[in-house]
């Protein structure tokens, strides 16, 4: 490994008018890459997440903090002259502004691309919102629950003839924020060889879209409308979750070399040798059977003996892991997925850690505090006086 | 909007030895974003998910195409020296090389970051594993199954003492090939500034820890452990799908405003007024009475009916989609998220768009050639050798 060198961000500065969670998860990464975030929030009551639980013993939001620590935050009336002079003046030395309000907003306040761009032509300009900055649904509002229901993700998701189900993780807004922080760092890259910003919208919906894999491929190659498939792979078998004794087991044996060696595993090697069970295609046809037969034999152990057999000859495998066990996973911690941040109030709030690992830069277990509202408006607005004179 | 200008990866060269899922995700992604890929294949088979379904008539797997258009294929036996040389050769004017085996597989071949970083120190390696390249699962095999379970995201997902349940789309192998892309795209921006390349390790584990949103929030700040919650958001009310006369409606009353607005659009402004309802604290403690209540009101109509008024109102509402709904929807379509590509037997095949939208980038409706095995290995050996003269 090469000696530590700057985040590759470092040096970026990024002007956050985002609330919730789509935006502020996109600047969270842009952070944990070394950017330096100011976030700009309504006076008086700030991003809507502080009002949002779990909250602290003093009453704080936990789900705040989780997801802006390391920010600095200003308060601006955007509607207010002197304090859009203060953004006016904060995009000057920016790089980076990100917005996720719903199309149309940033036009009505005179803020939009075709407005900045002449100004700040070297910034880039991120927006994620519910449907994008065109087509007819473009000035509706989204919560992740809506996107979920219309991507076709819900589809997907639950057991077959059950009531609907949602993905138990707000992936409407988070892979909507992450891919507008590629679509950023895409841009950032271009701009050092061109010398120019750009406006880069994404949408929830669209996020989710692009994120339905294999269930297009499925439909368009069948005509057949996927449906939801419980703990199972659709075309991959066997690969899901499955009772033993006292518990359930995942197992994904992906190909015929490691079912036959979990057929082994199982004490029924007679398993791969049935027609019914030859190929990959066959044992998705015949699903439901060899299901019978691998559940059949996992009764005869609980979960954690099972686990350690299936390790030992090499099966891909795993318990189905709750919160607290995530938290206390080897793995998970020895790579330093589970970090802390000065809580405000003396003591430490844990949270998840960054899962981008560069090789030359520190991955510190330890975050910058999550700010108060206006913590660094004062200070913010000092500096920019002072570069003005 | 300015006049079209370069892709943002445009001129970035990708070497990519990947397989199935995670990994040509990201290079589907940075594919879209203008670079350059070349898809190092085994010989003889070729990527995996070749022989993974749905097919098409002819017998090719639909399934490959989807996450490998406008890619360059050249089969290479990285075990036999000659090949190796000639991965050697592509790398040495190459930006970015992608992997995704089990940790350790590349040093086991020899083409571990400890050889590679001397050789070429501006390459960017990006490595995307089950568990990473470090820590005690290290050398464990995973596949998406196998991590949702580990990582929480099923402990969360499915209906409370219902059967365990997977999210429907492979979320642990897409977002940790997006957690990927971020990082390729931070180091291209750091390596125009400092001229060195760098090792990039994300593992799918990690991935799903840094998707899990408010449920270690939930937990760290009461200690209690968060369960499935079906269709329903944890901490906001309401905000989960509702029966209506004939289907489902999702609804998404995020504040007191809104929820007000649906309680009249429902014909029962009385519920906006009783105490149990008065906040969005008290409605997510009564959860269950709001939910009856709200179900009742719905039954006087049918979806459409139901997604018609609701919309009127402005209040963020949705259908659950299946896949044929999600690919004819007007704004999905309005947004160029269904793309197609030449499938290579006179046909076209329909797949997701790139969501990441820039205002000065084409978005084609349609995207270049899934590649036959080795399609292009001749032309690109030939130019190898060319450059060598």
């Amino acid at each position: 490994m090469a000696e530590e060198s700057a985040a590759p961000l470092a040096g970026v500065t990024v002007i956050d008018l985002t609330r919730v969670l789509a935006g502020p998860y996109c600047t969270m990464v842009l952070s944990d890459l070394g950017a330096r975030v100011i976030k700009v929030e309504v006076p008086g009551t700030g991003d809507d997440s502080r009002s949002i639980g779990p909250f602290t013993e003093d009453g704080r939001s936990a789900y705040f903090m989780s997801l802006n620590r390391g920010k600095e935050s200003i308060a601006l009336d955007l509607k207010a002259p002197d304090d859009r002079q203060v953004l006016m003046d904060l995009l000057a030395g920016a790089d980076v502004l990100v917005e996720n309000y719903r199309g149309g907003t940033m036009e009505k306040l005179g803020l939009g691309w075709d407005v900045l761009e002449p100004r700040f032509p070297r910034l880039i300009y991120a927006a994620v919102s519910g449907f994008g900055h065109s087509g007819p649904y473009m000035k509706r509002a989204a919560y992740d629950m809506v996107v979920q229901a219309m991507g076709g993700v819900m589809s997907l998701t639950g057991h077959p003839g059950g009531p609907p189900t949602r993905v138990g993780s707000s992936i409407g807004d988070i892979t909507a924020g992450m891919f507008l922080t590629i679509g950023v760092n895409a841009a950032l890259y271009r701009r050092e060889r061109t010398g120019r910003g750009g406006k880069i919208d994404v949408s929830m919906l669209d996020s989710q879209v692009a994120i339905l894999e294999n269930a297009i491929a499925r439909y368009v190659t069948t005509g057949q409308v996927p449906g939801p498939l419980g703990a199972r792979h659709p075309s991959i078998t066997p690969f899901e979750a499955f009772a033993t004794a006292d518990g359930h087991v995942v197992i994904a044996a992906g190909n015929d070399g490691l079912f036959r060696r979990l057929a082994e595993t199982l004490g029924r090697a007679d398993l791969a040798r049935r027609e019914e069970f030859l190929s990959n295609e066959a044992r998705t046809r015949n699903q439901p059977a060899l299901k019978q037969e691998i559940e059949a034999a996992l009764q005869a152990a609980g979960t954690e003996e099972w686990l350690r057999r299936l390790d030992a000859a090499g099966i891909p495998s795993g318990p189905i892991n709750d919160v607290a066990a995530v938290l206390d996973d080897p793995q998970v911690r020895a790579r330093n997925m589970v970090v802390s941040a000065d809580d405000g109030a003396g003591g430490r709030m844990r949270m998840a850690g960054n899962p981008i690992k560069f090789s030359d830069m520190a991955d510190p277990d330890s975050r910058g505090r999550p700010p108060a509202l206006d913590e660094h408006g004062a200070a913010i607005r000092a500096a920019l006086r002072a570069g003005k004179d």
